[in-house]
């Protein structure tokens, strides 16, 4: 029996993935490009094992076990590491080596994400690059991890973007089978250490359209769409690159506005129309846009962006983080303990955190653009930063125990 | 001394207007269409009377006077109106005749509307439409109304469109003068008297960009705005004008639908971006695609339309109408007695209102696809229909007493 457990981490993009040129391959219509968050906050974890005597591939995820074989874009990925695994025992017979032959065993998959999936935070991403990624770890593949971002990119799109680090762009490639469709670094996690993000889970009622669902929906009726895959993205792509490489927040932050704008505007001009944003959200958008306004340098010193729901992300620069975390906790107080989450240890108390709020030297500053809402409005903050790719763990993280079975299984 | 009183009526646009290529002379970057709502509810209604006693131009606007020079926009209409008058003045004394040297009295106006402006519904448009209706009657115009339209164009983009009962463009012309940027009428009110709506007035705490404002923000910063101009607009303009010959409700109901929703999407796309819509106004759009996803037949039954605001007004053919008020009724409750507006009795009593909601035959209509709302988040519900265009009143109804000063006057 072999086991590996890895970690993968969550990624935001700043230009948004929305749309399917091939649903089958997961070919979407446009280049992204996402930030890497820090795993010490948010990561799925997966610990695979094969083994000559399992008799089926089983899969637990979050402590319940799913069946596997109803799961075509995981199966996918494992069809695709298993025949890379199967090529590398082969090419070792020819040599007159030998490989254990894991390709043919069956294997057990135990996953979780140290976050609440409830909490409307992009976790087929990084539960689709964690399994990628420990696949290849326990098939020891030498592909490189573009070539493997290619098979992440079958399991769930996005996921394709959490197999690096720092700035990641997913290329959309043009060839009717995927194979120039990927992942590739624009810069790693050490190029801008100071860019830092806070996580504001919005509260929501309404359960909105999957993003699988409602991106095929604009495709097939936004005219919008056409219009900002063509002329506006390519654009974008070179303008955020260019930014990221000169660590030019301005430009990163208003492209990354923009592009989050955009993106809920062609969800808008689908028939029937999407939302995921909500009232919390656009007073969100507002007190960042009224923050930015009166910057006491004319300059911008946050940036928000919404995936396919009402949760904001805003980056800052490392400086501002605290202002900022001050400001929504002032206009988007908690209702419980574990409201905001900070392993940076920015403030001392929670008195510390909700002591001041208006941004120093903000003169104009508009302390009514937005009302406080009600506490448990946004539910929790969550501090983090831009951060490395996936991990390998050591055998004692392991969600399986020795017979292969999940350590913790939920009721 | 010489008085005229008329009322114009409130349009609303199912092909929207958002954007001038021209401020000074209000020349739009697209066509648009409007339905024109009865005045039996909604109005502006205007006295005008001209004196040689008069010493300068006076204004009462609700009750309360107004520095009428520095109105430029109603300026404006005074400048060409009297232009006109003028020329008339000029013919006359050629032809030997003589008649009252009205262009260079003074007028005093007085204007009204019978709902509030802080309801949110655009009063600029009836307004502008009733001053320069007035004006044209004053001073005995013979220009056409599509000659008048250009005027209140001046005065108030869509006011050119308040000119006409039914349905009515505002063909945006070509010409950097701006003459030939001015309404016609598509059909009159008569061609589709069954054509209802349902003002939904939708509460709302923070108060909106002016549309003057963010159209022009839009056409600055928005990449959409751009592809709706030159490739979406101009395919509705043609399909809803034939829908409305047709009297095709289905994609007359499409259309307005969609193209609200792009004019909100633009909104968004707007940098910084702009928002209308609240929490309120979205669960009607829901609630409104609910019944029609539901409808026996598969027929769309009712299509939603959004302003530069958070109001909702449903259209919808007359035999659906009382279904979709006891629809809203229930969603959205009263707070006051004034909730319910309705000269065409379709309730015998408030219970009658509120007794069902569930639509008949409707079998998969999912109750709970959206919450019942507290009460007075919609304060008020108004039963219209497609009606007439301006109207010239008795001197009985004249706002000005035999001074020409106003009958009533607010604190």
């Amino acid at each position: 029996m072999k086991t590996v457990t890895c970690t993968a981490p969550v990624n935001i993009a700043v230009i948004k993935y929305w749309g399917k040129r091939d649903t089958g391959l997961i070919l979407p219509t446009n280049d992204s490009l996402s930030v890497t968050l820090s795993q010490d906050i948010l990561h799925s974890k997966t610990t695979i094992s094969a083994a000559k005597e399992y008799s089926h591939d089983r899969l637990w995820l979050n402590g319940k076990e799913e069946d596997i074989t109803k799961n075509k874009r995981m199966h996918n990925c494992f069809r695709e590491t298993r025949a890379l695994r199967q090529q590398l025992e082969q090419d070792a017979a020819q040599r007159g080596e030998t490989l254990e032959p894991l390709s043919s065993y069956h294997v057990h998959v135990c996953s979780e994400n140290n976050f609440p999936t409830a909490a409307g935070l992009a976790s087929s991403a990084s539960g689709l690059a964690a399994l990628v990624f420990t696949l290849a770890k326990l098939f020891d593949l030498t592909n490189n991890m573009s070539e493997l971002s290619r098979i992440a990119r079958q399991g769930s799109g996005s996921a394709c973007r959490s197999l690096f680090g720092g700035f990641v762009a997913w290329e959309m490639g043009s060839k009717d089978d995927g194979s120039d469709s990927l992942a590739v670094q624009v810069a790693p996690e050490t190029h801008w250490p100071e860019l830092e993000a806070l996580i504001c889970v919005v509260s929501d009622e309404k359960k909105g359209t999957s993003s699988t669902e409602g991106m095929q929906h604009t495709v097939n009726t936004s005219p919008l769409l056409q219009h900002r895959i063509k002329e506006v993205v390519p654009v974008r792509m070179a303008e955020m690159k260019k930014a990221i490489h000169e660590r030019d927040f301005q430009t990163f932050a208003a492209l990354t506005m923009k592009d989050s704008n955009q993106f809920h505007a062609v969800c808008l001009d689908t028939y029937p129309p999407i939302f995921y944003l909500n009232d919390t959200s656009r007073a969100i958008m507002k007190i960042v846009h009224e923050y930015n306004a009166t910057s006491p340098d004319g300059k911008l010193k946050a940036a928000y962006t919404y995936d396919a729901g009402p949760n904001a992300v805003i980056y800052a620069p490392k400086e501002n983080m605290r202002e900022i975390i001050q400001l929504i906790a002032h206009y988007f107080p908690g209702s419980a303990d574990n409201y905001f989450v900070d392993p940076y240890k920015l403030f001392t108390s929670t008195q510390d955190l909700v002591s001041d709020f208006k941004p120093a030297g903000h003169a104009a500053f508009n302390e009514n653009s937005i009302p406080v809402f009600p506490a448990g409005s946004v539910s929790r903050l969550l501090h983090t930063k831009t951060d490395d790719g996936p991990r390998v763990l050591g055998q004692e993280e392991s969600l399986l125990n020795e017979q292969g079975l999940p350590k913790r299984v939920s009721a």
